[in-house]
């Protein structure tokens, strides 16, 4: 997540640099173009360009808010995985008797482990690798027979509960409605996997990218009889804030993608680590994640 | 569902291409007819077109939202399958005590039959086909006397979870939760089967394509001016942006027709199995299902 | 519904065929004006009925969208009447014991004839009419003291799971979760009832409306120094084009109007019954209901 | 709700009066300038005020889309309050044994009570006034002590379900589905006084407000060389189409607010009422709420 | 929250003071190097401006949009703890039997502490001070292990919830069915923090915003043939409503930020405080939170 400060130019520069060395070619060519064979070009009503421009600022705004919607559907998913931690614990707290308060604390911290887990397998990273202190060795172990280690995660407080059940430490209602709170994870996480594996519609995307270089290329030729040294900053600024708005989105609609735009999910478990810690009365517990220069992860 | 790559432009054109020579053909005769009797058309101030462009962007943008709505709700209700298919799994196995692992597979395997059968019967193949690994004779037979057959096979779960609960296996509360499982399913089936019948308001198209002609045809006469090697491409490119957007929004409309751009659903019924497989510590497990040259079923 | 063939021109032309000879009546009076009296209308910049039109296309856009929401909606409701159907017929065979066949089926008949009458009701036709086959005496004689003969026929239902709750067929469990599935039944026919009794905002459409004609007397002014055999033709299809979108609107806020753009509700009982008939392993089963030249009712 | 016919002109008119007689006014100054001291207005561009007047209707749109949505919000509240009064009553009937008629009917009163007081609440008016035929002297009494009345009335309703499952009348599954009941009826009301008070962000309304009188005034200078007897209509019409759209839009943000555009609430309760009193097989039902001239409150 | 008045002039002034400064030293800059070096500047038509103020409006609606619907969520999430709150209390009233009047005293008053402390803490400010009358000496202290305040004090109501069922004063469901609000409570806490935690996509704002800048500049550059007494308050004004916009978008996305446009939390507060304490059957209730001079917090 980008943090409410100014992101480094270079930062901003390097999302579209690609794309304004086009822009720039496109409009240095155009200037040769009309400076040495004016005749070769046509007239090109400025109407042209400005048309295609509005077309295009409405219909990248539709992309926006659809993918402002993917990002913002990612951030209710991992606060759902908030507040239904809180309420895991909470409820194991509550309807669990005295005497199983190391039981308690062995599925809080695996709770814990799924939520660490589930965010570096969303990123693409090893899932495995920084839960050890969570688990137990039979956990870990257990864990090998599964593609989806977070689904495996599942499927051990999902037995824990059973067991508890068997052994009548646990009524079959109280049973039902931790049940409740197991399916919701299963969902949060599905949710999550679903935007991360559904690929934004590829051609609605080319469309726009290609839509904008042809109103760059209409803009340069209306614009030819303007002084070259306008017009270029003017065409690279306009240009600049399409692809910027562009990536933006593009940016919104991949929001697990280890990148600073990401939904900031290690801070997120890291928070749930210590409300869980606390609701537990334990002291130990971690400093909030920490931010980096103009972003959290 | 297409991949994040650049769609091969044959595939690109081959949607447009109808719409792309009726253009060619208007903006040749338009030309022909300036040429020859200038007299014969009248001026047409380009704020006409362009007014008409800018109409039919906005109501295009309307358009491509709701149909990315459709296929963000087929792809939810997708996600929602493997959510619960997971969860139906988990469940069976919490609320069901040691020795019924036999019927919990029996139960699983026919969920797992369930979606691959739902899949095929959405893109109107035959639903029944592949399915046969996972089923008993009994089964299959008993699908015979259904039309939706993969209510049939629901129906075939719904009565295995009343015999486990006649047979005391399964308590009263359990059984209720499990149920809410199966209603979860008749739901989804339900909400795809929703989007599949659904015709898009057929009218709202046909205006949108009549008039994306109209604005052709005006700008082809605005721009009689401009010189022809220049008029033609420019007016076959503009034309191809709105006739490929509308084109990306009709699929999108249709997740379900056995297209390129349809939702995954072998992929994601594969990755069902899979799950499911390795929570019943199965060990031989499919791979994950491949990708097509750019795009995946 | 609209099927996803051309509609006849016969039909859509009937749409509009009055707005069209108002708008052919005023450009030809402006026409007649501007000839005879052509110091009597004042110059028109043609910036100021493209503007009005652009205004009009943005509002329209987002009635269209507020309509097509409407109508949505009531077709989702239908599909949670599908579903619900479905699940509680196979709901009652998974909770009721051995020997309550004639029970369920009483009970899953009446919810066909439920449909049926909703669908009735909707469309303001007689809802008693057609259901005979599917109730009992009684049960038409107890829906007489009923205005709202759907929720009549919901009483009946509950009324018999109370009974038998009361000779001990049914646990108060399986009692409570059908009770859910019958608070959905009220709650959709609820909802549609909702739809059909709640006015679009009037004077949003009064509005609209009278701006088109704002939009074309404008607009004809403008354009009167281009050829008559020209802007008459010009005018209509732009008039036809707004007229068109917004009788498309106006036909999507009103799914229940007992018109071809209606949710195809006579069909989607008979899937309900088809359906529901082969889950009680009945053979009788009726034929789809047929759709009509380029809808379906 | 104002009903599906043209409201009378004078309805319309006494809305926007004011404002009117403020753009007439301003573009008789500007006429008087213009025509005086014609060089003291300088040369102002048509493309200025259009597109101050595209900026606009885009702005207000989205303010429409807006206000469409709590206007829509406020009548789902008051379906959903119609369907849980039928539930309701349906669930007492289905839950409670034979004997028990009596306390259904005061129940089902008192629930009859509650929706009429809630409207009258919503709207600012005395909420207790014309429910005393529904209630006993004790449940008026004790209402007396509550500052929000609909409160106290569903008090009532909780603290009888208790005495019922005391006096073993009621069991405890059934109490609890009963009071997730109770718990919407809260949520009901919580939702609509949301509606109630919370103010439209102020700001927002402003600016669009007095956007439009710089429009207007930018207008009337650009349009000076247009003949006066047609600026001025011309102006009243466009302005009045903007004033008349934010008027709509402020009608529709506050659908509790005792005027014609209200939601319908006391034609629904009267629904309400005629739904329970046939659910109690009483005759004595009072006929639908009459409909005003040309709305229905 | 902003009250339905106009706000002071001032207070709308100072929100964008900074902007108009800059923007009247732009349009000062540009009339003196067109008056002294007519030739530096290139002539920029007009259309080039309007396009990008077009396009300004249309990403500035969407942003409006978008910001309306967090804040309209962040007033959607407290209305839901006042419905919670009700419940809560009516339904340990409900399940609770006689005898326990003083430990749903001392619960409702935890409730009632919860919600100021929720409302302070995620305005920042110290989330302890104002409820030391609604807790006890024991509650207090163990309030200090935990960083997140109102989880701690929903662990206190969680914690008596088990104690009354261990002691007998509760049913196995009616625990699970308060466990239900409780879980509700914990979820409004986390929607109501992660509007707090998560930053508006923050690139989107600094394009929009340098955008506006651009259109300022251009616009300038293009109005220099106007007179200069009219230019620069014509720009100043199109600058404001683009910049007053901006600025109610950036409000309303930040609805817990200790400022005028913050949801009214402590009114609401206030409210449940009083609604809770006449369910008690107290009669020493708070006055409603008074308003502030144009706003209430």
């Amino acid at each position: 997540m980008l943090l409410n400060k100014r992101p480094p130019l270079s930062y901003l520069f390097n999302k579209i640099k690609l794309e304004l060395i086009y822009v720039a070619t496109i409009t240095l060519i155009v200037y040769f173009l009309t400076t040495r064979f004016e005749h070769l070009l046509p007239e090109m009503p400025l109407t042209i360009p400005t048309f295609i421009g509005t077309a295009i600022s409405v219909i990248l705004s539709f992309k926006l808010s659809q993918s402002y919607d993917r990002w913002w559907e990612a951030r209710k998913i991992w606060g759902g995985i908030v507040n239904d931690s809180r309420n895991f614990v909470l409820q194991l707290q509550s309807f669990l008797g005295a005497g199983n308060e190391q039981t308690i604390k062995q599925m809080a911290l695996r709770q814990i482990a799924w939520c660490y887990c589930l965010g570096r397998s969303l990123r693409g990273l090893e899932p495995v690798d920084s839960i050890g202190k969570y688990l137990s060795h039979a956990d870990l172990r257990s864990l090998e027979g599964h593609t989806n280690k977070p689904l495996g995660i599942l499927q051990q407080n999902t037995a824990d509960l059973r067991q508890l059940r068997e052994e009548g430490q646990l009524d079959v209602f109280s049973h039902v409605q931790l049940n409740n709170t197991m399916v919701n994870f299963t969902n949060w996480m599905g949710m999550a996997e679903r935007i991360k594996s559904t690929v934004f519609p590829v051609t609605y995307r080319l469309f726009l990218h290609t839509i904008i270089y042809v109103f760059i290329i209409a803009l340069s030729i209306s614009l030819r009889n303007v002084a070259g040294y306008f017009e270029i900053p003017l065409l690279l600024i306009i240009a600049s804030f399409f692809f910027l708005l562009e990536r933006t989105a593009t940016h919104l609609q991949d929001p697990f993608s280890n990148k600073p735009t990401d939904t900031a999910m290690t801070a997120i478990a890291t928070t749930i680590e210590i409300n869980i810690k606390q609701l537990l009365k334990e002291t130990d517990v971690p400093n909030p994640h920490p931010a980096n220069e103009f972003y959290l992860m």
